[in-house]
C-alpha cells in the first residue's frame, strides 16, 4: 500500500516517463506538466495526459508559463532563433551564446518548474518531487545538474513552512540515455506514448538535439524506438 | 552615469517603492510585477505602473501566475479562506495552518518571483535583482528571510549560464517598518502612489495585517500615511 504522495514533473518525454515509472513503484502519484510557449507544447500535453491515463493518476496539474515566451532568449520559445540540428549544435551554441550552453536552453527554466511543484506539494501534502533531469548524457543545461537540485533543496527547506518536508528526487541524474531506455523497458514504462522532439508535432524530426539524444539512447540499448519519425 | 542594470520586484506596496528608490541611486532600473490571483491585483498593478512612470522606467514586465490561484492554500488567493484582521492573526494562523505562519502565506511565492526575475535578468543582462523583503518587522513568511535569499543566490549561481552573474539584493531585510518609511522620505520615494492593503481596491481597509504593519510603521516614524483609508 503506497501512502506517501509524490509529484512527478512530466514533460511527456522519455526521461519523465521513466522517472514516473520509478516513482510509481513507491508512491502515489500526482503529475505536473508545464507549458512555457515551446513549439511542441500541444504534442507534449497530449503525451502528458496519455501517460497520466496509463498510470491512472487523478491529481493532475497543467500550467502555462506564457511569460517564458515573452522573456525569450531560447530557440525553444523564440521563433527568431532556429532549433539547431544536432550536428550543428556546438557551432550554433558558440555563435549565439556561451560555448557550452545550447541555444535551446530556456533561461533558468527548471527553477520555475520546481517552484510550481513545491507550491503544489506544500498544498496537497506531497513529500517528494521527482524530476527526470539527466546530467552527463544530456544537452549541458546548467539547471539539469545535480548541484542545482542540491541547491534548490536548500531553498525549499528554508522557504516553506517549518513543518513542511519536501525533497527533490532525481533518479536519472547520473544515467546514460541507453540506461534510461533499458530501465524504462524493465519497468514496462509506456515509451510509445512519449514525445521528445523539439521541432515537430506529428512525426519526430529525428534531427534536433533532443531526437538525436533519444535515438542514440535507443540505439545503444539495442532497442527500437516505438514512436514515428519522418 | 548609471550603466549597470538592476531588476526591481515591484508589488506596488511601500516596501517595494522604497527598495526601488534605493536601487535608483546606483542602477538603471527594470521593473517586474507579478500578479498571482490575489484579491487586490488590479490596484497593485496600477501602483506598479505609476511607480514605473515616476522613475521613468522603460523596461517593464508584468506577469500573471494564474496557477498560484489554482494551487490555492492562501487567504490572498483563495476566496474560501478569509483575510484575517490583524488582531485575530495569531488565532487564525493556529487554526488553519502552522502556529507561526499566517494564512496569507502564499506557498513558496517568492521563489516564483525570483525565478521570473532571474530568467529575465539573464536575457536582458541585469546584474542585480532587488526585492523589498523584510524579515524581522513583518508577517513571518518563511520566504521573506535572509537565509532564503542566500540559498536562492546559490541556485542562481549553479542554475544559469557560466558567464551569468546575478545577485539578489535585499536592502530592507533587517529594517523596521518605521525605518523603511523614514528611508523612503529621505529618498523622496513616492509613497503616495503605493498600495499595501490585502483586502480592498479603493480605500485601504486599515485592518488587515498588511495595513496594520504599514500604519504601525508610519506611526512609529511620526509621519502621516498619504494614502486614503476607510
Amino acid at each position: 500500500m503506497k501512502t506517501d504522495l509524490a509529484i512527478v514533473l512530466v514533460s511527456g518525454g522519455m526521461d519523465s516517463c521513466v522517472c514516473a515509472a520509478i516513482a510509481d513503484s513507491s508512491y502515489q502519484l500526482a503529475f505536473l506538466h508545464v507549458n512555457y510557449g515551446q513549439r511542441t507544447e500541444a504534442r507534449e500535453l497530449l503525451a502528458f495526459n496519455q501517460l497520466a491515463d496509463h498510470y491512472q493518476v487523478k491529481k493532475r496539474l497543467s500550467v502555462s508559463l506564457e511569460y517564458l515566451k515573452v522573456i525569450g532568449g531560447s530557440a525553444l520559445t523564440d521563433s527568431n532563433i532556429a532549433v539547431p540540428e544536432a550536428d550543428f549544435l556546438s557551432m550554433q551554441a558558440s555563435k549565439f551564446q556561451s560555448p557550452s550552453i545550447p541555444v535551446t536552453y530556456v533561461p533558468f527554466r527548471n527553477a520555475h518548474l520546481l517552484s510550481i511543484a513545491t507550491s503544489w506539494a506544500e498544498v496537497i501534502g506531497a513529500r517528494k518531487i521527482f524530476i527526470g533531469a539527466v546530467e552527463e548524457d544530456s544537452s549541458g543545461y546548467p539547471d539539469c545538474r545535480e548541484i542545482f537540485y542540491e541547491a534548490f533543496n536548500r531553498v525549499i527547506e528554508v522557504g516553506t513552512k517549518p513543518e513542511t518536508r519536501i525533497d527533490i528526487v532525481t533518479p536519472l541524474i547520473h544515467m546514460k540515455k541507453s540506461e534510461i531506455v533499458k530501465r524504462g523497458i524493465q519497468l514496462s514504462a509506456p515509451l510509445n506514448l512519449t514525445w521528445s522532439c523539439y521541432q515537430n508535432n506529428e512525426k519526430a524530426c529525428g534531427r534536433c538535439e533532443s531526437c538525436a539524444l533519444r535515438l542514440k539512447g535507443f540505439r545503444e540499448a539495442g532497442i527500437n524506438d516505438p514512436i514515428p519519425y519522418e
